[in-house]
């Protein structure tokens, strides 16, 4: 039916979220009959994207520069830190325009069952910088998930020598929900009126 | 919140059919995450079918090879010429397994609303293909719809003066329904039903 090329581009296709085998398929056709408006062009942004973007040294966002654009903004509020499961909820957060201070990506949740501990996770990174005199303020940016809040609760005992604020987002949140679904409306007003954990 | 070069690659992945902004946002996160196992190795891949594939000039199938792997296939059944209206229709009945002719792409139907005539289909091929002596049969699988219903019966009037027999797929093929959509069996037994249009 179609050639090895075709095959491996519709399996690795696959791979994606959102796509699955059928879908895949559908996708490398409509690629293949855009070559140049689209495939080319698309290949190109991928090699682009893998050779420059990195994790940022201090927060863990991605980005192509390290200390990432967040980090290096002179504008952003140093004194606040929120902390994130995952890039694309540092992602989500940034698209409402309404926080204007640093992020901390945790790169997950503690989960015993999968056997994901501290360890595992970029805590003693966030410790470090919440001992920094500038930090005034933790924000919890967690999901508002079991494991989500479990990890809150964890990070809240480990920062309670640190001389610092410890707050979560407003209850908004919808119960089970993931930040990275929400619209930037129910964001925006779960940080303004977030409160002390 | 993010470098161009990841904007850029959003940008593109939301051109695929089925991503949408936001999912496109989430499979840019999701490659940038999986840059070595597949960022990479899809970039090549798209980089190597962008290069390797061709339109075969005999029937519109893509392909490494021009005539493609189905016409130069011996063991083919060159009596049947099957035509479809697009490529992934042409891979839909290849899954099947169940047809041993070769295959025919139109490259879309006639449609007066968008402009589409004749000209712009590969009508012209198919007549040249239905004229050589080895030709005895032409199946018609165009979409059950109206654009293709109405394609299948323009081109019965121009097949008239060659000497061949003219079938189309048997119902089974819900109406209004698309071939690329449908499961094997049914495309089978659509197949195997086929009768003189
Ligand atoms: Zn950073
Ligand atoms: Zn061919």
């Amino acid at each position: 039916m179609s050639s090895s090329e075709i095959d491996r581009l519709i399996q690795l296709l696959a791979k994606l979220p959102g796509l699955g085998p059928r879908s895949a398929r559908r996708a490398a056709l409509h690629l293949i009959k855009r070559r140049e408006s689209l495939l080319s062009p698309l290949a190109d942004a991928m090699h682009e994207a893998a050779d420059a973007i990195k994790t940022c040294s201090v927060c863990g966002n991605l980005d192509t520069r390290d200390p990432c654009s967040v980090c290096a903004d002179p504008r952003r509020d140093g004194a606040l830190v929120c902390v994130v499961e995952e890039v694309g909820d540092l992602w989500a957060l940034e698209r409402t325009g309404s926080f204007k201070g640093l992020y901390h990506v945790l790169g997950g949740t503690l989960s015993a069952l999968e056997g994901i501990g501290p360890d595992d996770l970029n805590v003693s990174g966030l410790i470090n910088r919440a001992r920094r005199p500038e930090v005034t303020e933790v924000i919890l940016a967690m999901n508002a998930t079991v494991e989500g809040q479990t990890t809150a609760h964890y990070i809240t005992d480990r920062l309670a020598d640190c001389d610092v604020t410890v707050s979560r987002l407003a209850h908004g949140v919808p119960v089970g929900g993931e930040l990275d679904y929400l619209d930037d409306g129910t964001l925006t007003a779960a940080l303004r009126s977030r409160r002390p954990f």
